[in-house]
């Protein structure tokens, strides 16, 4: 993309809402050209919150400034607390205030909470106005900043308010992951175990020859860059397949079944999204492998794999298996009443010889009994 | 449409959100039927409000359940004041306790109130569930109902909050305008004199050869069939030309620039939806013919129309010109600061023959200048 700094670029092909996904370190500082190349409106509205801010608003809006916009800022608390209907009503309030157009721009800079409200705000604002996400968290950038999933969290269940709204542009910049909490660089690198295991055998193994994974002092330039660029990629090639979510789009949910319950029953904080994934990968890695079609080496390569990246890989015990049977029917994945899991698949029968593409290494069934849920939740800690 | 007593039908063609308006008297006890037919899932959630619910919800009810579906309802007090995020949290804690799925059904059974958050409601829960509109008020049936556009009220402006979200079906029965206050039946008017004037001449004159239009009984059924089925084909013909109003979609806010301002200084209940539109169409032609492209026979054409309605024709005094003024600047047709007007046109430059379709008549400019306005504004009486 002309005016960025040398990287590389992800097209998420979706007809006229097609659009890319830009990976360059340092990029931050140059975000306000692939911008000005949009045919955006004038004003932006850059959301963010205020430790993030504190980083990295001043050279965002600068670089934006100088592109010609005219730039404004509205700050919400950090935490999944705040991502409700009640924070998505103060940027209503700043938009009005400072007059935003069906033209104009929002931009969220921050990590999946500030990109899933400033879409949502976004695709609400006016009926829809643009929006650009310039995700700060390694979650954001290969998972929650591409696709358009945009939402709040209802006080009963997570993200069950919400719209599809595609960005105009994703801007990758992995040089603001040094700032990034430990716990939250660990967090995001369960979906990046989720795309070599459902989508990526390559990245799977080049995942499996690095030492480290737990921090990104440990993870070498050059293999952040593989990791950010082919995760972009697998999230970009199933959302151009299916962007809402009527098939293929679910297989991203592996390990999301039971991650979602065990993060609403723990309070969105105890266990963080990531964590709650991983929690989630391990146990349906141990269905798959009660269900067949799934070995048991390869669900021991990927607990490798989860504890590399130093995340948790068992249930906390005071989490009851009822209360997650029972949190599992709430979930916007179950269908007529039944739930549905994601279970990856690595049989001789289906076998992808690539192992990239095409769902070959997921399936989507609703056919998990109630017995196998059960025993595999106690294994795992479940009380 | 199959199981629906004799009616029109008429289609709005959007690709693969491509839907139907059944007009049919009675039809209201057959709702169920054309709904089986659409693959919907097993629950609906209708929305309604109290006085609505008393008269049709049981019917709506019956006929849903003898097609078989799980039927839940929730009622919302009446009135734009309503309009809110907060209502629309009450349809999500409903949704959620009857644990909706994605391919559930929020069905709207009302006017344009209900119709507006039944559908934000459906746009935004699990990120789009399916809709389903029973308008029961005139402005609904030929407007509101049609187009997915879906929202509430921001306190300082008119749906600001909203998302587009097509309905799957659009079920027309006139009998229960019988029930519609009198006021509502000569707002719902405005909005099909405004098809009249900007699309389909040949129900302009049909309405011109009616004595009264201002009340449901004066107006003979084979009348108020064609302009059902007029009206409702004009909108359609619109909306699925430009579904997101990129263009030729905003002619159909013909009356409504100056018709939001003054619904929103008079706190929208002094002045309803259709009576202000009434008065901005007034407006509007008294700009048109201040810059040509429109003639004083025009203009005393749809005046007398309007007059015929009972729609007011004149501001209220206590509304000041300048608050006007600055209550189009927050208006969503606002673009790069400048305020987009709907003006008539039926120059012999432009003149479209059929006088139907094709936007001939009417166009968009931002060229109104303030001097013109202020004119119109205080020869119609704000102060």
């Amino acid at each position: 993309m002309d005016g960025l700094v040398s990287g590389s670029t992800v097209r998420v092909e979706l007809g006229d809402k097609s659009y890319e996904i830009a990976i360059a370190p340092g990029s931050l500082d140059e975000l306000g050209f692939p911008m000005a190349q949009l045919n955006l409106g004038n004003k932006v509205l850059v959301v963010s919150n205020p430790a993030i801010a504190d980083y990295y608003a001043e050279r965002a809006l600068a670089s934006l400034t100088n592109a010609g916009f005219t730039v404004f800022s509205h700050l919400i608390p950090a935490g999944e607390q705040h991502k409700t209907l009640d924070s998505i009503q103060t940027i209503y309030d700043c938009a009005l205030e400072h007059r935003l157009e069906r033209s104009s721009t929002l931009l969220a800079l921050g990590g999946g909470v500030i990109g899933d409200m400033t879409g949502f705000a976004a695709a609400t604002w006016l009926r829809g106005v643009n929006f650009v996400q310039v995700p700060t968290s390694l979650l954001a950038m290969v998972d929650a900043s591409i696709g358009g999933k945009t939402g709040v969290n209802h006080p009963l269940g997570k993200n069950l308010i919400g719209a599809f709204h595609q960005p105009r542009l994703v801007l990758v910049d992995r040089q603001v992951l040094k700032t990034l909490p430990e716990r939250e660089f660990r967090a995001g690198m369960a979906e990046v175990i989720k795309y070599g295991v459902i989508w990526d055998l390559e990245l799977f193994k080049q995942l499996e020859k690095q030492t480290r994974l737990d921090r990104f002092e440990a993870v070498p330039p050059q293999l952040l860059n593989l990791i950010l660029t082919r995760s972009c990629e697998a999230k970009a090639q199933v959302v151009s397949q299916d962007e809402k979510e009527a098939g293929l789009r679910a297989i991203l949910n592996y390990g999301h079944t039971i991650g979602h319950a065990i993060e609403s029953l723990t309070g969105y904080e105890q266990v963080i999204h990531g964590e709650a994934v991983a929690i989630g990968m391990v146990a349906a890695s141990k269905i798959a492998l009660k269900m067949g079609g799934w070995g048991q080496n390869w669900d021991q390569r990927q607990l490798a794999l989860i504890e590399k990246a130093g995340l948790p890989t068992r249930i906390p015990s005071e989490v009851t298996i009822d209360s997650i049977l029972e949190s599992l029917q709430t979930d916007k994945k179950v269908k007529s009443g039944r739930v549905r899991f994601i279970l990856p698949y690595f049989s001789n029968k289906t076998f992808n010889k690539e192992r990239r593409g095409a769902g070959a290494n997921a399936e989507i069934t609703d056919r998990v009994s109630e017995d196998i849920l059960r025993e595999v939740l106690a294994s795992l800690g479940a009380s």
